[in-house]
Order: C-alpha cells, then structure tokens, then sequence
C-alpha cells in the first residue's frame, strides 16, 4: 500500500470541481482494472477559497502540493473575485515556477462524431501534440513576477526569456516524445516553432534545437516560423505531430488546435517539470454552468490519463500505462460508436452521463 | 499633372516583381476609368539588389521612397541571400520603423469560389480586417534593432514595448476603420485582442483602448485574449469585424485568418503611418515560380486597392475611392462568376490570365 503514488488534488473553482471529481473516478475505475492505485491528499486552493480566507491556496499548499509524485488542477478562477491588482487569482502560475513545469503537453486530436471545424477530410486524422515550454518566454514577465520595465502611463516594457537549460530540457522531452509515439504507431515527428528570422531569442532557441537533433538522429524534424505554423494549422494539420515553441507561441497555437477538434471541452494538460507533473484541463472554470451536470468531463478525464502515463514512466509501474489506455479506448470507442454525445458539442450527455459512458467501458 | 500623388514602387524579388507589376497595370485602368492618376518612381531594393551592389536598397532609396505619398512594394527575400549575420534581408523593417508605419491593416475575406477551410457555411460570410501594431511590441526587440540582453550561449531576454503614444494612434485608427466599415455595410464592430490578465504591457495597452472607445461611443467594443481569440478564429470568425493587436500577435493571427480564406495568395496588406502608406502582398518571394506566371496576383492587387483608398483619404481625392472600389468589385463578382481560377487554389488561371480577368471588370 505504501508504494502507491500519490497526487495532490486542487479541485478549484466552479467546473473544476465537477470535472476533477469525474475524472478522479474514471482514473481509479481504469486502475482498479489494471491492479494498480493511487493515494489522493486534496489541497483547498483557488478564488472561492480566497474570498473565504485571504489566501489563494491553504497554509503550506504549495509545498504540500509537491510532496506527492503528481497534481491534479481541476479550473481556478472567478470573474468576481481578484487579487487587490485587479489580476485573477493563479496560484496555477506560482506552481508552474516553483516546481520548474517547462514542458507542457497539450494533445490535440479529431474523434469520430466531435465537432470537426475544417471541410477537409483528411482532418479527421488530426493527432499532435503542442508543447509549450511553461516557465519561461514571455511568461517570464508575468505581472506576477513584476519583471516589467514600467514608465507609468507612458510605456511597458515586458520580456521574453529563453535560457540554454530550460531549452535543452525542452528539445530533449520534444524528441523524447516524438520517440514515444513512433512507438506506438504515431508519426513520430518533430517540428521546431519559432520566429528565428526576426528574434534572437528564436535564433537561439532554435540553435539549441539543432544542437539537441544531434542526439536523436532517428527523429525527423523540420522547422516553421510561428505564424507559417498557425496558417498551417488551419491549411494542413494532419501533416504535423510533436511542435515545440516558446510559452505564448504555445498559449495561442494551443487553443488554435484544441479549436479544429471541439475546442476546450477536449483540451488535456500536462505540465511536467524535473520531479513532479501536474495535470489539468486546458479550459477555465465556466461558474455560469458550476453543478448543473452540464460540464463536458472529457478534458479533465483525459487529463487523468496523461497523469497515469506519467506515473508509469516515472515510478516505473507500466501497470499505470495499461490504464492510460484504457481510458483512452473508452473515450475514442465512445464517440466512434456516438455513445459520447456532451452538451458542449450540442449533445444530450451531462457531467455524469459522459461519466458513466466512459466508465462502463474502462470497466 | 503636377497634383497627382506620387507613389514610390518597390518590386522587390521573385514573384514580388510579377505581382507588383499586375498589381500597378489593374490600379492604373482603375484610374483611368476614374479620371484620376498616380506617378510612380522606381526604387531598386531587395536581395538580388544586395546580390549585385551589397546595399540592400539603391542610394538614398530609404529616404526617396518617403518622398512619395504611398509605397508599393512586391516582396522582398531571396532564401540564399543574407546579411553577414545570417538573417534576413529586409529593408521593408526598416521603413516600417523610419516611417513609424504603425498600423499594419489586414483584411480577410471569403470570395465565393475561393478556398474555404472552414465547414461551417457561415464561414462564407468571413469579412474581417486583423489590425497589427507594426512598430513595436515584440518587434521592438528585432535582432536589426539590436535590443537584445544576450549572454553568449546561455540565455537570451527579448522585449515587447507598448507605448501610450503609439497605441493611442493605433486604437484610434482602429475606431475610425471601424467606423468606415460601418459607412459601407460592414459590421463596424472593434475587438481588442491582447493577453491583460497576464502581462503588464497588454493591460496597458488594454487601458489605452478603453480611454479611446469614451470617444466613440458610437462603436462596440469588445475584449478577447489573445488565445481564445486564436480558437474563436476556427470557431466563429463570421462573428469578428475589426481587431487590434499587439504586433507579433498579429503577425500570427492574420496568418492564421488569411489561412481560412485561401492562405497568403489574398493576403493584403496595408502599413500606415502618419506622413505615409506602405503597401503590400504578405506573401513573399517564392522564388521557385518566379517569372513562370504561376503567382497568384491577387494579393498584391487588392493591396493596390487598399492604396488608392489611402490616397482617396490622404490627399482628399474621392476619385482614387471609387478607382478603389472598381477593383474590389471586379474581384468579387469574378470569383462569384468563378471566372477567377488561380493556379494556387488548383485552377488554370497563371499571373497574366487572373491580370487580365480583373483588368476586364475593371476597364
Ligand atoms: C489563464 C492563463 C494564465 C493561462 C496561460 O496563459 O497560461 C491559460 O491561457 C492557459 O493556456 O493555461
Ligand atoms: C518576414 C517577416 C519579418 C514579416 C513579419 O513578421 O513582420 C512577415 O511575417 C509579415 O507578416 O509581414
């Protein structure tokens, strides 16, 4: 029993709370299947929290937070509530920085019968993956970091940062995933995006790209500037797989995907750092639908099957992939049978009727 | 004679030379059939320019070319043509920062007949314009500009500037588009695209346009952060009329839209600054079709529309509006007619043959 990993639950804000609660229930469901489980220590954290005690994460969160071997976030936020600067409430982008979470996976892929935004047929075989570096880029100058250069009313300056040891970091995890899925029967290929014939900061990651190609020799790779990437996200986005970019590059190319194949009902996260990865859906916490069985769980649950994969790979438990598959099957046999019909997608399914489809077929 | 506005004529290299030349033959018959003209001097510039003499521009052309009322320039680059560094020939970046050329104006629209990407038939209905800060944000940090923090092989920090002068233009150009567009039928909504719940500068730039639109109260506004915003491109983009932006912002989005509607073949562009307007297709160089009649002229005449409803503005000529408004039509109703087939969207229509087409509608 002792050996079982552990995550930290941050069930947030409005969805948040539905979607996690789905998702931890399918993630234990597909374990029990394979004889494996986890340990759950739950961490109040996010606006609601804030508004009754001050704070956005209870005492000592953040470090408990990263005592487990995952963390789980359902959504954090509410329009209502702001720090006193007027910025939303993100203990999100605390936890990115003090556990270093630069590569953030987000999978972007077409299922039968879910909204497909191109004409073009040949969409319905979009399977990628965007990473997102997560630490650094423009985010180094998140207002909560104050690294701004501000001349009040008159100018900001904000900054993009790009260091060699969060870069190399992020090419090798680049090449490593586009290796993963080769081996299991994806393309396998990798695409450097950036803008390298405008900034040195590009220039350099890519060098550092080039420089990590080295090592990897069985990856194919190719390069596209930022804005080449976006016109080819909507020309011809099944001719992609793995892309790696810079943080904002990611933010925006990210939900551009997650767009052409439903948007960010589907959106699973993964943000991984050198000892610890945390797990969430890409969507916000929509308080308008909070508790009416309205949220589509699908991000979340697949969120959860991105953390049992990473329990496997890092606590060295392939019984944790096997559940990872699992619930992968359920949901791509769910919508190819069009059994998996959420409201978002103009559907009839609640929360819990998605739920219970993906459960009784991981089951 | 001596009052006809006088227009500086970059052709560039590649097809940036066939296209410009189309371009300048369609805007002259527009004109004509107006009762209006423009004089043109040729400036030599480009890579092939750099080639031959090592200056990127012809003596004094920088300063030459500001001495008309409008630039017209095809494209410059040629992929084995750099500077000693290593990047990119380009001396358009350096007219956008001598002319302050702030406002980069990019409109989107769906032709009948034209590729659509989008499967939702409302898609068809796309009429929109990306509005691009085109002097500073990230490109304040341009490795020509030399802005840089390097430290040699370690890290790299870029910067993104937002002034309170420069987005005060920007923002006020934009309500006034958008009421232009409303006096011609358009929707004349203003969006402001940025990324204020994270960064300082697009809060910034976030309150400069709220203290514009207490000027306009006539136009509606409304926020959306740069990624979703990016999703709401696939989503609905019928939805969005005008939108303003950060520059690299909208370096990628206005890829992405021209990408909805056919890609980079009818991507114009207009950069206005405060004395001048520089004008030109978004594509480049291609320099594997050029001289082949194989480029769409497309873009590059519809950038050429944009410049005499520039000159119509700016020298109070309503003559060169309606020579503007001749060709807008004659594009239109030849894609309605689908006697417009470019060889880029799979038809059999090379330069001359599309030239030619509208030249008809047009004379
Ligand atoms: C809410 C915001 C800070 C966040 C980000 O930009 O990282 C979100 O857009 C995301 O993509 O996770
Ligand atoms: C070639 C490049 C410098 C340019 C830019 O980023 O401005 C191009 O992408 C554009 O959109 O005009």
């Amino acid at each position: 029993m002792s050996s079982d990993p552990r995550i930290s639950l941050i069930k947030g804000d409005g969805i948040g709370v539905d979607v996690s609660e789905a998702a931890i229930v399918v993630a234990k469901a597909a374990c029990a299947k394979c004889n494996c489980d986890f340990a759950i220590q739950t961490i109040n954290a996010g606006a609601e929290y804030y508004r009754a005690t001050g704070q956005d994460i209870e005492p000592d969160g953040e470090e408990k937070a990263g005592e487990a071997q995952a963390i789980f976030l359902g959504a954090i936020g509410l329009p209502s509530v702001r720090y006193p600067d007027g910025t939303e409430i993100s203990p999100h982008l605390r936890l990115r920085d003090r556990y270093g979470l630069y590569a953030g996976v987000r999978p972007v892929k077409a299922y039968p019968n879910a909204p497909q935004r191109l004409a073009d047929p040949r969409a319905a075989g979009i399977d990628m993956v965007i990473l997102r570096e997560s630490t650094e880029g423009l985010f180094y100058s998140a207002a909560v970091h104050d690294r701004s250069d501000v001349v009040p009313d008159t100018s900001v300056i904000d900054k993009m940062l790009v260091t060699r040891d969060i870069s190399e970091k992020l090419h090798r995890f680049a090449f490593r995933l586009a290796q993963k899925r080769k081996s299991r029967g994806k393309a396998g290929r990798l695409t450097c995006v950036d803008k390298a014939n405008v900034f040195k900061s590009m220039a350099f990651f890519r060098k550092i790209f080039d420089e990590t190609a080295a090592d990897f020799p069985d990856v194919p790779t190719s390069y596209n500037y930022v804005d080449a990437m976006a016109l080819d996200l909507v020309r011809q986005p099944w001719a992609f797989d793995v892309m790696v970019m810079e943080n904002i590059f990611g933010d925006i190319l990210s939900d551009l995907a997650g767009g052409l194949v439903g948007g960010m009902g589907m959106a699973a996260c993964a943000e991984i750092g050198d000892t610890i990865g945390l797990f969430q859906p890409a969507h916000g916490s929509a308080p308008d639908i909070m508790g009416q069985d309205k949220a589509n769980p699908l991000a979340a649950i697949l969120s959860a099957s991105l953390m049992l994969d990473y329990l496997a790979d890092t606590c060295d438990l392939p019984a944790f992939a096997d559940a990872a598959g699992l619930i992968d099957t359920a949901v791509e046999a769910g919508f190819a049978d069009n059994a998996l019909r959420p409201m978002e997608f103009g559907g009839d399914m609640g929360t819990k009727a998605v739920t219970s489809e993906v459960l009784s077929r991981v089951w």
